[in-house]
This record gives C-alpha cells, sequence and structure tokens, in this order.
C-alpha cells in the first residue's frame, strides 16, 4: 500500500513539475510577444494556458483520488493539500502570462510598450522568467535556500512594478491613454506571476521546515 | 462518526458563509471608500480583510483536520475540496476589495474616480454588492437557481468592465495618467472579485448536480 501510495505522490510531484514548466513556456512566449510585437507568438501563448489549465483539472482530479483511496494524514495529507493549492497557483500563471500575451495581440502591429519603459518591462520580463524557472527547480526538487531566493527576487519584481508607477505618474509622462492602461495591466500581471512563484515556495518550505 | 462529521460539515460550512460575510462587509466599505473618497472606511476595509485572511487559514486547518481524522470519500471528500478552493476565493475576493480601498486611500482627500466614470463604478460597485449578497445566500442554501443568477451578473460586471475602457481610451478622454492608473485598477479588481463569486457559485452548482 506504501509502495503505491509512494508511485502516486511520485506522480503528483512530476504532474506538478509539468505545470510549472507549461506555467514557464507560458510566460517565455507571453513576454516574447509582449517585448517583441509578436502575434504569432501570443496566439500559442493563450492554447498553451488553455492546455496548462485542463492539466491543472486532471491533477486535481487524480489528488482527490488519492485522498479518496488512501486517505493519508499528517504530513503525507499536507503534501497533497499544498499540491491542490500549488496547482491553483499554477494555472493561474498561465493565465496571467497568457493576458500579457493579449495585451501584445490587441495592439498589434503597434507595441504596447513606450520606449520610455521598454528598460523595466524587459527587466521585469527576465525575473519573472527566472523565478518560472526557480519554480521549476523547486518543484522538482524542494530546497529551503532555493525558497529563499524566490522571495529575494520577488522583491526585485515589487521593486519594478512600483518604477512602472513612479514613470506613468510623474510629470515628465507625455503617452497616452492606451499606453497608460497596458502598462498598468500588464506591470500588475507580472507583478501577480512572481507572487503566486512566492506562494509556491512557501509550500515547499512548509513541507520541508513544518514552519510559515 | 458519521453524526460527528456533519457537525464537522456544518463547522465547515457556518465558517464559509462567515468569511463570504467578512467579503462583503470588505467590498462595502471599500466601494464606500473609492465611491466617497472615505479614508476612515478605507482603513476599516484594510483592517478586515487580514482579519478574514486568518479567518480563512483557520478554515483550511479545520478541513485538513477534518480530512485526517474522518477520511471522507465520494462526495464528502468533494464537499471538503471544494471548501478549500471557496475559502481561496473569499480570501482573494477581502484582498481584491482591500485593493479598491487602498486606491482611495492614496488619492485621499482627492477622488480617485473621474465624473465622467462615477456612474460606471457606482453601477459596478452595485453589482459586486450584490454578487457578495447571493455568495452568502448561496452557502447559507445552496441553490442552482442562485448559482445561474451570478453567472447573468457577472456578465454584467463584464461588460461595465469593457465600457471603463471604452471611455479610457476614447479620443474624448482627458484625464491625467494618475485617473486612468486608478481606474484600471480599480475596474480589474471589481471584475475578479465578481469571477471569484462565479467560481464559487461553479462549484456550489457541481456539488448539487455533479455537473461543471
Amino acid at each position: 500500500m506504501r509502495k503505491i501510495f509512494e508511485q502516486e505522490l511520485q506522480e503528483v510531484q512530476s504532474r506538478l513539475v509539468e505545470l510549472a514548466e507549461g506555467a514557464r513556456v507560458i510566460m517565455k512566449k507571453g513576454t516574447g510577444a509582449f517585448l517583441n510585437s509578436d502575434v504569432a507568438m501570443a496566439d500559442e501563448a493563450l492554447a498553451l494556458a488553455d492546455s496548462n489549465e485542463r492539466k491543472a483539472l486532471d491533477l486535481d482530479e487524480l489528488v482527490i483520488k488519492i485522498l479518496a483511496t488512501q486517505s493519508p494524514v499528517a504530513r503525507d495529507l499536507r503534501i497533497l493539500v499544498s499540491a491542490l493549492r500549488m496547482s491553483a497557483s499554477l494555472e493561474r500563471m498561465g493565465s496571467l502570462a497568457s493576458h500579457i500575451a493579449a495585451i501584445a495581440r490587441y495592439r498589434f502591429p503597434g507595441s504596447a510598450i513606450p520606449e520610455s519603459l521598454r528598460g523595466t518591462f524587459s527587466e521585469m520580463a527576465k525575473i519573472d522568467l527566472e523565478l518560472a524557472d526557480k519554480a521549476v527547480a523547486l518543484l522538482q526538487n524542494p530546497d529551503v535556500d532555493l525558497a529563499r531566493e524566490i522571495q529575494a527576487r520577488d522583491e526585485a519584481v515589487d521593486l519594478l512594478h512600483r518604477k512602472v508607477f513612479d514613470v506613468v505618474l510623474a510629470p515628465t509622462w507625455s503617452e497616452n491613454a492606451m499606453y497608460t492602461v497596458d502598462v498598468t495591466l500588464a506591470s500588475r500581471y507580472f507583478e501577480r506571476f512572481a507572487d503566486h512563484v512566492v506562494d509556491i515556495s512557501s509550500k515547499v518550505s512548509f513541507l520541508q521546515t513544518g514552519e510559515w
């Protein structure tokens, strides 16, 4: 019984890794679409977000099946409840990345990013992709130090998010309302994506150390 | 054993109702703060969002305890897994409503809403509060017809959300970037709040009918 359960937990873990890889690819394509006004890449991101959503639902069904057949307790139970929450975060990350792709799609063939914010958004995209890489690594191999690194990188994203508002609200900002709307929403999506990676890392830390 | 379990399920249900009432009160104060530039109300919304977050965590712990001690299967198990998801949605609703309060707080003593959008936001706030009322009612007394009504009201919020962008992106929009940022984010928060009520209603429908 325990052996079957261990196999089932491994299956849950590998599906979480797959979902995290999905979210990473969607963000890769979403940021590619957003930074380079690439509409084909935007469409790929949108299609992949749908398939990641289905995979998250499938994973939830698997977890419910394991809960029903194995009646786990203590740490085993917490692992499975955490898997449900991480699956929700990973699905949401794919969805947020696809929203970034959708902004690029609306503005095509124009760009959604004014020149004055191109550097800030390139940096935000780079850190969000790093965070997605770290989420994949963390789910493959739980590591408390990596979880701490993730929290530090999230702070860098928060600073860039605030910088976007500093630029937009400065008297020198002369872009039209369309740019203002696009950069406001995109910045929010990048920030939320990073928040979800932090949520995932907190759950992994908790399972490793028993402390929030 | 079954009798204790029924009592535990009732406790879960009454805590979900309490969380939904919490989210409703935070939205009530958040929209009051936002529509009337009321900074005291904004502070109340922000404090209540923290307490709702703690209550959601407590409910999750209760659900994990019940899963561990009762090893439920079939519909009982699905009720508890759904409770975890609904708790996450209700916590998020409180958080989104507190973001609306925070916008009002930043702009105090000014208003975050330009006159041209006051009617649209009053309507959005009204429907979000209606939806919060319906979420409370639905959790008190599951009802598939009410779940359908919720989905229809969410569509009204989506239309208002798009209307905000139509106004902001029209050539007649002459407000500064600060207003543009504030109304973009506030509209997004109202829309996400309504989405979460729909998520909750889908889960209730599923538990009633077995169909998504």
